[in-house]
């Protein structure tokens, strides 16, 4: 049998959009109200006030009524003035994505880039910052998510903090899948949102903005104001008492209160162990598999997203479209530089449970063997299996 | 018995966000497929081309993931240049608003401005075109809602088309509740959204384009490209085999089309004459009450918002908290100058039902009666009834 | 305008199937779970605990896979046998529908009849039950809904109680919309469901059974064991830990949680109120608009519904389809003796709000004008409103 | 990590209550309304017709309000009177259970039986008609579902109709899943559900009735009228100008609408074949892990469910506590007689797609090695996947 291009897959494991949580679904499908009903407004901040234990900003976090797309240049242009110099931090397509919004005012661009399958190592981040004492603002994707590596965080934060700049740091896809708040890393601009590991739809961006950013960013004369792009407009808004800049999107906020609501009955904790659960069986499968890895080292793979190469001689494109078409899986490709390098498996949200990764390489190794590079779909299933109930 | 704020209520017969129709709640409901998988490209397409109906424009609709306020902003900056020269038409809070993003660019902003609750005058558009002839953008709030005003824009845009100059006009809060498009009204680029007259949550953007608008957004110099706020990057992503700028709104476009097809199947004559007649009859009941609507002639009232002035005396906040408390009705303020001058009653989208307007009639004359300023609330129900049953 | 047969109503405002309230769609929305799963089993379990704070039996709730109508049934076979005396209590068309089941076993039953639009006299079930001393059980119908008329529960229990028979209660379209409970009526077979005031769709039975109604139960040979007709079998189905007799309605289950969850939050007393002054709202418009109500007395009109007594030369069909037709208003008729005699305003679950209503009396009104009988449509409303006022 | 009992499962794999599809989901929420608003009446006509095709009885086909047990119950005493002579083809515990609803009028039950792991022979069923030409019903439960076996019913059917009996099938857990119609298989009573191969929660029954079984049942004197178990009563009730003889469970049939839809545009032959796959796959798998079905032979196992033999010393009830505990997957166990002997994997509606068989087989066979009894996973998923590339 073959899935039509028309029928609905059977397994959404990608790495965003996410398949959302039922209960996201149903929250999303909640009465529209007005959103100066009093009874939205006490669900706005309520919401807030549940995302400060995660975010873990020094001042209540911001919601952006947009994608994290939205953030990541909202956060660029507000924070970001034509004094600043910003040392971007580039592992992959998306750090070095940030650099055309980063450099919008003017300011200057230092760059310290890796191989897109390796990680920043804090020590070059300090050698970047001694030559470069002028560096008022670093920016760092945790998770460079065409790479499927997660940079080490809290470690470049604290280089980050002894220098004295402010860290803007892209946790859109690592944020509620596993370990990252602005307190532990010392993060003054937090970006991320609920449509990855939180299981919702795209729509909203989180902020978690440390006092130090909320002075610079007023004290920009370039930051945005009466504008979609701006943050400042938002930070009272959170306040049940204060007004909207604009009508924030009210079905994606219910929706997110229902994630949060999940999120928080499960237990942070037990959420990250299944999102890492599920990459390690699904990275154990494919080792089984004979297939690689994008990430140069198993250490800093995401425990979010597995990035397998493409084995040569194989049309990464079609390699998805087999998956889909013989098994119903749908999986994500590379972006610009890593696109048909590598295809992605998501463990985000509901489908970070560990069979899911059977799931995956079951029909990734099926696909492949399909194309002509039969590999032993057994020994994935077994050894992922393995880890699942060693972990 | 008394709401509590916090209490759901019972009518939200607002000016938006606006109450949902059920079967949107359901569409925003739907499984969230990644934004690259087929069937969700297939949607997306089908989506617009279903627009495409709708908006009557010269090129297929555009959508923006974000709320019209997006829409408008975006709408502005790319489509005004420094060397444009703009005729804004003010006849209320939000065509004056529009001011700020037209002059982003730098471009010169004349202004042809009328009071709050009265309507541009097509024949004094073209005397300023002609006092003006480098006017190369003219910019209209068809349906100016915080006063409830509807602007001629077909005559209005006959105009500016016999002056050469591009007609760019916000129809978010009259679109899909009256007839507006941009073929009959000759518009250049018109902005709407869903979460107004088609009972969606808001969260996106609707835009018309004319072939003149590409041309010259393409030859703007400043118009955004890659960003949130960019209509360029977005021409092509209608279509199913070409890529998305960023992740569209995956839920809000489901819910889009559910109200879509409610629209197209009710059929657009039968919708716009059910918001006509229900603000006809809220009008006829608001007089028989001995209350005045703020446009000073009702020749242009508007069918989906009915803008109430306040009795003198009467604190409007405290008379939406009444309306609220009192008998669980949602109604929406004044913006800007008309705050605190004028009560709105939105007949939008699953609102626009007759009978709604005896509702709010009786809510507001009981709630006014408990202010101390007693209306003849039976009156006023008769008289709505009369043009109902007329209707 | 008109709204066709075939368009949905605006208003459903029914005695049952009444509209239900937005979160228990959602609640119908939730995820099927395997009925023996554990989480599944959990929630039987806990939906019955919370009911047992509503029902106040002697012992835990019984939930039957069917609507009420299923429950009167079964309660009728179960507890009675061919040795059995009923009386039957018959003030309306539901209570007198009762005795053929009642009688199915060859028990005897004698009645005591009141006309339908009065209500049963305690003292007369006195005496009745002391002319037949050998009476076993008495049966009730506490709303009778095609009479709109509420039978004096307690006091008749008091009596029944004195006497030593077994009460049976129908209670469905009471409860959950005013005080009735096993415990204050000394009820020994209560039934209803939370299709009615609870604002669910129609397929679940809910019975509160006294300790002497489980043994007379049990010791009626005749009563249903092995059929969807038994109470017997379900008699520990509401432990997590023990098996169900059959496959139970899942998705009902998940509705009557989140409507048992909304009263519950709400709080009973304000429950109770807001049904009886949408009730009371609804009879004062009534006699403004010289429209009589059936029962012989207000002092026995029920808060969960109004029946209006049809006018002479009225069709009762045409009007409520000139109700429907010209307002997408849904009212109810009567049924068997009272069809064609009356029409019923629900006031049930979302729509127990006051100002429903207006709505209805507006749309009752405006129908009788269409067909010749014109109302003060106006009066109605005005006196509606100031009962609201001053409830 | 392990799944609590209280933890949502992440893989219903059940032979039912089954996942339900997420468009069944929200057909459930829709608007809940009145049974005899002509929208609801016509919504009941329109899925009776489509059924009617899926069906293929000589008559329409008719709803009950209440899952299927319901239905056989019904079937039974509806059919049976006390002059009837029953052939009751006994080859499981469903079969089996048939008898005392049969035998309920105090009609003869004669019975034909083979072991629960085999299927009734049509010469056998020839031979017992011709020792007992006097038999005028025959019974066949089509899948004995907690055998897993599928009985040869269009072969037995054109034996039954050959001696001109009425033939009852219990099509409960196949119709849908697989073909078998009334017309095919000359059934007079078929008796079958949407909470199995249609993927709709339980709550109703559907009948497809033959004009003899019609005839049969009217002649009948002790067929229910009146009653929870009379399909008598129902026989006009789809025709939307036609009484419900009670409320109709109107969420249920909203949700049966959108489970038709969706099995329509899929196409009947398309879903059979993706259950008969996953099916074929998952008995592959199991081969290869060494593990037996229960069936005697494959060529009679259920294309809906597999029934895998419990291996010597384990204790079944633990397997399939250790299945959700370690993986989050609910399996179904077996009834009766096959109690603790096997455990059954569905292959229904939304989970008949091939590759959940790899996800019940690495789950049961991750479970069995916890429980001392190893088996090959890795060999399991790839026979599993060599049938669904073949398929």
């Amino acid at each position: 049998m073959r899935y039509a291009p028309s029928d609905l897959p059977v397994f959404t494991l990608t790495t965003g959009p996410v398949d959302a949580y039922p209960a996201v679904l149903r929250g999303l499908a909640a009465t529209v109200l007005y959103d100066y009903d009093p009874a939205f407004q006490a669900t706005y901040q309520r919401v807030t006030e549940k995302l400060a234990g995660m975010v873990k900003s020094e001042t209540m976090p911001v919601l952006l009524q947009g994608e994290p797309v939205l953030g990541l240049e909202a956060a660029a242009v507000s924070l970001i003035g034509r004094d600043d110099v910003v040392l971007n931090l580039v592992s992959g397509v998306y750090s070095k994505g940030f650099a055309p919004w980063a450099a919008r005012s003017g300011a200057e661009i230092v760059e310290l880039a890796v191989p897109y399958n390796e990680v920043i190592d804090p020590a070059a981040v300090a050698r970047a910052l001694a030559a470069r004492p002028d560096v008022t603002v670093v920016a760092l994707c945790h998770h460079d998510t065409p790479s499927g590596t997660i940079n080490p965080v809290a470690e470049i934060g604290a280089v980050v903090k002894a220098h004295g700049a402010l860290f803007l740091v892209d946790a859109v896809s690592s944020f509620g899948g596993m370990k990252v708040d602005a307190e532990s890393a010392a993060i003054d601009l937090l970006v991320t949102g609920p449509n990855k590991c939180l299981g919702c739809p795209p729509g909203l961006t989180i902020l978690g903005v440390s006092n130090r950013a909320w002075a610079k960013m007023k004290a920009n004369p370039q930051a945005p104001r009466a504008s979609i792009l701006s943050i400042l407009d938002w930070e009272d808004a959170w306040r049940a008492d204060q007004p909207f800049p604009f009508t924030p999107s009210v079905a994606e906020i219910n929706g997110l209160e229902a994630a949060i609501d999940l999120y928080l009955a499960e237990g942070a904790e037990k959420v990250w162990a299944r999102h890492a659960l599920t990459a390690r069986a699904c990275r154990a499968g494919l080792k089984a598999m004979g297939l690689a890895i994008w990430p140069a080292d198993e250490s800093f793979a995401s425990p979010t997203a597995t990035a397998v190469r493409t084995p040569d001689g194989i049309d990464e494109a079609e390699l998805r479209a087999q998956v889909r078409a013989r098994y119903g899986v749908v999986l994500s490709s590379g972006r610009g530089e890593t696109l048909g390098r590598l295809t992605r498996i998501g463990h985000m949200g509901p489908t970070a449970q560990p069979l899911y990764a059977v799931v995956a390489l079951t029909a990734l190794g099926g696909a492949l063997g399909a194309l002509g590079h039969g590999v032993d779909v057994g020994a994935g299933a077994a050894a992922a299996l393995a880890v699942i109930d060693a972990g």
